[in-house]
């Protein structure tokens, strides 16, 4: 498989699904290039918008980042984050009562509905939980480990209640090589010890993708045919792009790299369309 | 919680998603009141769709059993299977060459497309199957179990192309409270010695939830308000419906007694919005 | 199944191993009759020890409880626990270099060795950690969680040594009914992002009875004819028992209540060859 | 890591374990050079063993193929295997009824028992199998796997009996680098779908580590110290002997390529203590 120019490629859609970390930036900044090849699809009316399993931030905070940058062509209304499942979760299927969640304060932006209290885990009484109706994890910082995984275990024994995770991810990239343990992780280990059964959104569940695809049509008349999907990881962004029906492209800037594509494509099963060397090409 | 009359309730939606197993029939046949309540629902002007995790047989061959037993309100177009998700997989994702599945004769219904060849696993060639795209794990029967799972997992050694699975149960039932196993189970054994990722269709996970949506959506305006998923499985039909952000009624004339709903529920913490004896009070 | 006296079936054994947790005390302290149960023992010359996934303490430390409670009759001889095993490992696999350890520091007793360098987690740099042969997972306590476990999981993926988990429990019960996050489940999740495979030594594992019988007959000539294990847990004691080819009796003091043992044993298919209320019958 | 002879290191040690498989022999013969191998052990006075995961023949009928090839040094007093484990769990733990078993004739050579009744699946009746009191995983040839696994999971739910697996490989080589599933990954399949939790014999499981130890040391005196593992399955041979405390030996004429035997150690983190071409060397 020969390495697409990116650009050559986007001209075939109308839309463009991308993942942020690995194929945007990194935690060190945007790419190189991206300011233009965002402009470049605005010029010839391609649509895009940025998928992410982030519970971590609102959709507000996530473009500073960008705007920092200077890429001001990625606003609030471009982000699809996981968080926001949550937020759709809770305004469909919470109608009162308390939610519990597990994350910084600003993560908790996604859960606040009128009517609907909201509190941290630390909050709560374990001895006094009757009124809670949905535990949710949001975000791995914003509490401390041993005390509030242990109460939120003990919470789910007590009382067991619905539990949603707002971010699949296991691990995600720090500084130097290094990863940080995600929240996803996290509530994997308690799900197991609870012996409950959470619901987990973000790539690669497909109720993002369809989240987006929703989103994405209230602007233009497309079908499936119309959008590509931009990662670069296979078992989040291109296994998620193939299973809900639209055209993948593996991106080789982040998770993956040049030199072992193939064999990772080949050990794994999962084949994206198209391939590229970056979203810069 | 009280049980609710199913009827009272039917009356606040507009769509009524229904399993099929233990909801509206069993393997002995359809549940006694079941065409009446159907009749109930096109009086009220509530419209309803059959959303069964089964690709061993097209709808039209599916509607053979409620037609057998005087149930005509349940037509081909009413049956949502998710045979239906491979076979729009495989309309977006697969544009030429072999199909191969495992399954009867009339599974490989839901695979047919021009210009695409499909065959079953018997007559794939291991040493010559460069042109095999898509592996299609359709039904339990139609193949020799120790001939054909090796032929499979070597496939998957040689060629490792994409897989999809069109049916998530592990078990279904039989006769004499016995269950037999189903493809879900056997796929679940291949993708784990073959190491791969393989791509799932059917409750709990929903993508089956959405394009019954999208199927419903043709016929009036509606939103997730607007529809109620009933079911007699919480790990399938109750956490599908609660995720995709549907209201949920748990009847218990199949998987659930009457005797320890709440047990179960407690254990789960997988809870329902309504809980009704059965469709037909 | 009737209950039976567990004095009368004592007597057809040479030696019996305990648990202790569930079995001879709870948090609260030591269950009443289980010193004159010990007594017993002792006059009809049956031997006894007791094993215990605990790498917390030393054997010295673990009998306190004991002695506090006037129960003189177990003392340090008569602990196995499966922090003796990490001891055993390290005393036939470990030469030199450094090992680190999650634990307190009274657990890390267990990894002494002549020209071998201990160091808890919090002391390990990462950036320079070429010596360290082996990691071990002692305890849940002594370590800040997330900066700890974040710390680990770097530190096996940058230096993939061995790493050996002495306990193999997911949790542990504390006061009122609430549990604590056991290093069990910890060490778990950190393998599983790691892509490691851990050594985990502990019950139903069979190592630890091994331990145990070697122990035991420097004592007395005594084949698996001659031993009892007596635990409160089908899916640690007893199933760790009867793998090991020696006779089981569950207890019905701790994890599995009096009404529905039954029901447990068909769930799991785990049958002791004995049911007793508790050792004091 | 350099590679050393295995001749020389072999001096170091009174007993070695072999195992079978891709270190002595492949699925076409004996591999040359290990007749003058087990001559220099046997003229320095070094005991050896082969430790197999294979049930589905008695240590008489695994001999043959040696001796077929003129390796008359590896006698049936040589063989441990994993069905050997079974036999012994039935000689401490069954003392009447009826064993089932799935395999063929050959293989339930490990299951009589004075006493003891022994049938294959196939004659289980389900509606009346009370008598049964173990059933017993030994070989995945010797019944029909569509009828006959189907029979074991519904007999499961009737009478749930305890169940031993007397292989724990998912797969084992046959020819031309292909693989057969072999019975472990079967019954990990019914185990999950019964729910049940089974007993497995076979490496990496210290038992058969333990059963051998105990074994060997009938003829000398010696100590872990004086044992050496020798294997080609980082995940079975030298993972199960590192925890049971000997010095392993990885050796490349199997599992493992001497092109990538470093990325795989350091992959998993399992690490032997000496790496060798061959024994042959």
């Amino acid at each position: 498989m020969e390495f697409t120019s990116f650009k050559e490629i986007a001209l075939k859609y109308k839309v463009i699904f991308f993942d942020a970390f690995g194929v945007l930036k990194t935690y060190k900044g945007v790419f190189p290039g991206v300011k233009e090849m965002l402009g470049y699809l605005q010029e010839n009316n391609i649509d895009f918008y940025v998928l992410t399993n982030d519970a971590s931030r609102s959709p507000e905070l996530l473009v500073k980042s960008y705007h920092n940058a200077g890429v001001t062509e990625i606003t609030e209304e471009k982000i699809i984050s996981s968080g926001m499942l949550a937020r759709e979760y809770i305004h469909y299927k919470v109608k009162n009562g308390t939610i519990a969640y597990l994350g910084t304060e600003q993560s908790a932006h996604y859960l606040e509905k009128k009517g609907v209290n909201v509190i941290p885990i630390q909050a709560v009484d374990i001895d006094n939980c009757q009124d809670i109706q949905l535990l949710v994890f949001l975000d791995d910082e914003g509490f401390t480990w041993d005390i509030d995984l242990n109460k939120t275990l003990n919470l789910l024994r007590k009382n067991p209640v619905p539990v949603i995770v707002a971010n699949t991810d296991g691990t995600y990239p720090v500084a130097n090589k290094e990863v940080a343990i995600a929240i996803g992780a996290i509530s994997e280990m308690i799900e197991k010890l609870a012996r409950k059964t959470f619901i987990r959104f973000g790539k690669p569940d497909s109720q993002i993708f369809n989240y987006a695809f929703n989103y994405a049509i209230n602007d233009v008349t497309i079908t499936k045919n119309d959008i590509l999907m931009v990662g670069d990881s296979l078992i989040t962004d291109i296994i998620g792009g193939n299973k809900f029906g639209i055209d993948t492209c593996l991106v080789l800037t982040g998770n993956i790299q040049p030199e072992n594509y193939h064999l990772q494509i080949a050990a794994l099963g999962i084949v994206p369309d198209y391939i590229c060397e970056s979203v810069a090409t």
